[in-house]
């Protein structure tokens, strides 16, 4: 596993207002790459992304009434096969695995692991994100 | 502010478990900045921290008890007067201050807020680590 992070998702109540509190109150700018209901945004060679709490805690296979802090942290693979490995390689670590691999809706193929404390990751291959060879994401 | 963050830092309830298992688990390299009772790992132009999920609650000033996701994102400034400027910033777009800006005990200066979602954010500024000037910090 190389040593970096691909996206900060944070679980939000209303993404409008989300929204709204990141560009307007705090002057960043969303990513061409956003769509309706998924809101991104470039930070260095990573992404920040809003995503409605709800749909975010079944996604990753917590209830939110189960205390899911409400945050996933992505690495992105370079490879689809990687994804597989990668999610052994956390559970052979000592991680539990939430969700395993699948496709998703989006046309990429993810599972979730969550770290000894319980922190959400999840491990995609997201054919339209390409990784540079520093692993870096570029979607500004 | 920039669009940019500097550190994630993870709560966790053993910090030697954790670290085993970001380091021979996922095999992750520790920064030589790592402390006693603090793990940090340099992921592209950010940090990517461990720390005891008690201190950290105590840090932010929510009790673990009222629900404190166990995570902190970090925006680090340039310069010290950014943090109160910052804050503020903030604080006109809707967050709520969860402690004030004050002289950190390892010789910086941070407070903290949370969005509209209780998101946890700490405003920085850290003379040890320098930013560049696309505000990616190296601790390598």
């Amino acid at each position: 596993m190389e040593q970096r992070l691909s996206v900060i998702t944070l679980g939000v109540e209303s993404l409008s207002k989300a929204k709204q509190f990141y560009t307007e109150g705090l002057g960043w700018k969303l990513s061409p790459n956003s769509q309706e209901g998924f809101a991104v945004f470039q930070i260095g060679g990573m992404l920040f992304a809003l995503y409605p709490k709800q749909a975010l805690a079944e996604e990753v296979n917590i209830p939110v009434a189960k205390g899911f802090s409400g945050i996933t942290l992505a690495y992105n693979v370079r490879r689809k096969a990687d994804v597989d490995a990668t999610l052994s390689l956390a559970q052979d670590a000592g991680a539990t695995i939430l969700k395993k691999a699948e496709a998703t809706f989006w046309g990429g193929y993810s599972g979730y692991f969550s770290d000894l404390d319980g922190h959400v990751f999840e491990i995609a291959w997201n054919p339209f994100w390409p990784l540079d060879e520093h692993g870096n994401i570029d979607v500004s």
